[in-house]
């Protein structure tokens, strides 16, 4: 079992891009999503990862990652996973002792940028980077699969 | 990749009894179930398994199986699979060179004995157990997957 605790932002400059210690580009989809979970397979340039997890909304959740070989992932994502997929590149940032996590889309998702901070337990402080914008943790709309049914592309400018 | 080609039929008789070479029981539930696979979480009584399940219909379908920590696989069923669990026990089968795994369902299902046998391809022959009884490889309502929205309790006569 893993409790996962994650906070995420909007972004309201690109000053972050200068402090990126390294980039991983993502492809991923998802072969379910009920009430209760979602299940995600994501592929990075060498490595592929099955992952569950709990579809209570807000900022803790029941979360499972195992890995899987490449070629299956490659498959499910090209046969069995919705449409659209989620692509996109996942910057690593590192700001007064904790680790963000700046995920920039691409495809249907273009133009959506957002920041996530992992945590210990839901009270735990950090300093707020100058580039850090609203907090967006209780919008499902930004959840990634929910970015799968009804991508950035179709967001109305008061949802942006 | 799997590719995995499978024929389901019904028992007519408890002659395969005798021949039972061992037997395990399962716990078993559904993550997902969409429209085009299923994600399955088992338990026997030592290991844990993830199984996702392209859900066409026919005997040949996409199939991945993944170890997964026992633990994590019971927090699974109790905290995220739809409701009811599968229950069963399977029982293998050697029969004239082919091996047989027959499921007598409890719980909700109980009363519902099924016969599977896995083939090389979907025309290879096989000799039929004198115990065994019509083919419903192509009724999806005899998939377990389904036996969670429509268990074997409220079927019809027409149906069993």
């Amino acid at each position: 079992m893993a409790s996962e605790i994650e906070r995420k932002f909007l972004i309201k400059s690109d000053a972050w891009t200068a402090a990126v210690s390294h980039s991983v580009r993502y492809r991923q989809g998802y072969l379910g999503q009920v009430e209760s979970s979602s299940v995600r397979v994501r592929v990075s340039d060498t490595d592929a990862y099955l992952n569950i997890k709990s579809a209570s909304l807000g900022i803790e959740r029941l979360e499972y990652e195992y890995t899987i070989p490449l070629a299956d992932a490659h498959e499910m994502l090209d046969q069995l996973c919705r449409r659209p997929l989620i692509e996109k590149t996942r910057h690593w940032v590192e700001h007064a002792g904790h680790r963000w996590e700046i995920d920039v889309f691409e495809g249907d998702n273009a133009g959506l940028v957002v920041a996530e901070i992992e945590l210990e337990s839901p009270d735990e402080t950090f300093e707020r980077p100058v580039w850090l914008g609203a907090e967006v943790s209780h919008e499902p709309r930004y959840y990634n699969v929910c970015l799968v049914d009804r991508p950035y592309s179709v967001w109305s400018e008061a949802e942006r």
